[in-house]
């Protein structure tokens, strides 16, 4: 108790003179404004800590803010999505943001009820990651806290994209497939939840370069898609599907590590090795497709990178820029033992 | 903007109108209170969509609440979080209640600033899974917000604890490994990060529990520990540690399926085979562990049950519960083809 009374009375004031600097220069450190040198920050932040100054409520009276950028996740369960906010947390260490969480459910209702939910929150700027609401409610909610969208291929007035080029990766999958021998490839796709703009969506994107590499090969009576969702449910369900046709295909490309990681249980259950019998390839290059047991063919498309973009082009928005920002990452495939040439015949 | 526009116009007036209900039926609605029909519900909440009112920014200003729980994650890497997540968003899915998330980051002090950050932002409840600062600070946190703390084996008169019969699991494992022939077993456990209780840590608990079990059988002189971290990088540095020791081990137990599948990447390293060369056991039964690739032998905890509990004790304590509950859940064995005898020799 003690020390919660002693955290209440300590203010700014008493910060700035215990790291005899001005009242001015702590707020600059604060609010993480440019023009405050690296010594003058360490300085102020160790009084903070010292004195056990609690800088959010205060300054968020003081000046209006909450130091808080809220953060959408379609799930928890994407291995993807840590990597993204890894590299936002990286970004927003050496300031006083807090990122909160919240993740849009199982439909666009759901997940508008989670966005409304960081702005009834006053977050200062949000991340919103692979949204699936309208264009148009994305704009409005933009129109609010400084956003950044992560994932849909928009160009907006109100908010700025951090995407991956989706077609590169996805050609770059299909074409080592290709490379290899394979003829019978099939996608696991992620079944459309949006209403007009499915274009722009990442997973409408790698499922529609799949399809033109394939024609681009001579490989068009060979395309089998089956939309699902990206996750391990879908992936299992997506490849009982594909293994139900005749022929069956020899290489299935899951748009997410997520969904290959289930379509490995279905394989197996239907007594098919990889690559042996059929290769498998994913997209995220998520920690575990590395695992030597599952050595899983992805696509990397950093998802550091792209979260500390994010964190970087929020914290210019907070600070008042209010032109918009398209940045897009160019993927690479990592190849590994769970792509090879088909079996013969 | 008119859909913006009406929004705000709406009142739980209009709500109660156009349901044909009273205001005060439709505030109980909106704060989850006892003694209403599930058609009452049904009516209320079919109204609230149809007039597109939000609940949470007018319940907030009517009744002092933010219909905010506030959870905090040490990561969210580790795959066992999202399991007890989906319970408790289950259990909230019929009220009103929206979940924030804040991850607890590398230390102590960055989870205390990630739990000040829950209490700045006024949440109505806290869950907090295997925090780290001290037990008096988590005393003073949960004198402020309803406060559930899932994890640690302590009791007290302030929060209420769910939490896992880690000794139970702990035993399961030790056990079945002997049973299958093993003396040299091994363990992978997290270095203590805090101050004054490590004893009610659930991985101290599990170590702990490893070499009573080993004691109990005559191999105390076999006991070899490896402190890490509960993470993939833990297990890999955890698994070449315990290699380099002559004779080698045969089995591992470690205290989470992550590090488990960290171990995993050492020993194919290493050119061993599981379970030919060497067993190995995980804890928290997550999705992965269940892939066929991998076929770990895992410690069931049932997450979903912990986070519905925790759902229902926080809703209980904001309906102004004030004695405390500990709830604990006996834990299972999940053998799988991970584990087996003991190369001879």
């Amino acid at each position: 108790m003690t020390t919660r009374d002693r955290r209440r009375r300590v203010t700014i004031a008493d910060v700035a003179r215990h790291a005899g600097v001005s009242t001015t220069a702590v707020s600059k450190v604060l609010r993480s404004a440019y023009g405050v040198s690296p010594a003058m920050r360490e300085r102020v932040r160790a009084a903070i800590d010292e004195l056990g100054y609690r800088p959010h409520a205060a300054a968020r009276a003081m000046r209006g803010r909450t130091y808080t950028i809220g953060v959408l996740l379609p799930d928890l369960r994407n291995p993807f999505f840590p990597d993204i906010l890894d590299g936002l947390y990286g970004h927003l260490a050496a300031t006083d943001y807090q990122v909160i969480i919240v993740t849009g459910g199982p439909d666009a209702k759901t997940e508008t009820r989670a966005i409304d939910a960081l702005v009834d929150r006053q977050v200062d700027g949000m991340l919103l990651v692979a949204p699936r609401v309208p264009r148009a409610r994305l704009e409005e909610v933009a129109g609010g806290p400084p956003t950044v969208v992560l994932g849909p291929h928009e160009k907006s007035a109100v908010y700025d994209a951090v995407l991956d080029d989706d077609e590169i990766g996805a050609e770059l999958v299909v074409r080592h497939l290709i490379g290899l021998g394979h003829r019978r490839i099939a996608h696991i796709g992620q079944r459309e939840g949006t209403r007009g703009r499915a274009a722009a969506m990442l997973h409408t994107i790698r499922a529609v370069t799949y399809e033109r590499v394939m024609r681009e090969h001579g490989l068009e009576d060979e395309i089998a898609v089956a939309l699902t969702s990206y996750s391990e449910e879908g992936g299992y369900r997506g490849a009982r599907e594909l293994l139900g046709r005749s022929p069956r295909p020899t290489a299935i490309f899951a748009g997410a590590d997520l969904a290959a990681f289930g379509a490995l249980t279905a394989l197996h259950e239907a007594g098919l090795a990889v690559p042996a019998d059929m290769s498998l390839a994913g997209y995220d290059n998520t920690r575990l497709a590395a695992l030597s047991d599952i050595s899983l063919t992805s696509v990397d498309q950093d998802g550091g990178v792209m979260g500390r973009t994010a964190g970087r082009l929020l914290l210019e928005r907070i600070e008042g820029r209010t032109s918009s920002v398209h940045f897009s990452v160019t993927p690479t495939l990592v190849p590994r033992r769970s792509t090879a040439p088909p079996p013969p015949g």
